[in-house]
């Protein structure tokens, strides 16, 4: 892979991941399933792998609903290798009035769907201490 | 990548996880260290990500001082593309008198350091419901 290639990956990822950010803030359930691949999974902390685009519409409609109005991510290394790429990130929640509910960090393996990069294996847990 | 090569992956990274768990069992904490890459990172639940390989031993120190005797790792997923290696697996812990402790999945990316498949970003969360 050239350096070109690297950097146009890595910029049209940095830019979905905007994109999901803002499409997150603004409530849009729909539309989160729409960043997954086809046959994608979230795995997600204290629960069973999320399998397929209803259930991710599902999984975020929940996270919207028990109070998460935001989520940063912050690419911490970023490596594509053909039509793959692998991302370390980390994240933080914010609730209501912007409080600080969580923060940790994932792993996002993505895939190129029809010449889109989209998540294709979305797993993350928090840093925070087990809550007692 | 070449179905043969493929296989040859595959087959490899399952005899490197066999003598993951036998060397767990074993209780040899310096020996876990020698299954990741120099730059290696385990992102575990509820802890920040550990960097290196002292902090992976104390890592496995700590994890079978607290009575935790054998992880069992399954495969649920596997692809190989070129130097890298994305795996996705399922896990379970076992205490005293094999109790299962804990259940979950996690996220392994392998890489070949001088030919060998060595784990690099080892992530992983639990299945089992929140402890209230």
């Amino acid at each position: 892979m050239s350096a070109l290639e690297t950097t146009e990956s890595h910029e049209s990822i940095a830019r979905t991941n905007e994109n999901f950010m803002r499409t997150y803030k603004a409530g849009d359930r729909p539309g989160m399933a729409g960043f997954y691949t086809k046959d994608a999974q979230i795995l997600p902390p204290n629960e069973n792998i999320v399998t397929g685009e209803e259930a991710i519409r599902d999984f975020y409609k929940d996270m919207m609903d028990m109070g998460i109005k935001e989520v940063v991510l912050r690419t911490i290394e970023f490596e594509p290798i053909g039509e793959t790429a692998v991302e370390v990130a980390d994240y933080k929640l914010y609730g209501e009035g912007s409080a600080e509910l969580d923060y940790g960090k994932c792993i996002i393996i993505w895939k190129k769907e029809h010449g889109e990069w989209k998540m294709h294996r979305d797993m993350y847990n928090s840093s925070l201490p087990v809550q007692g």
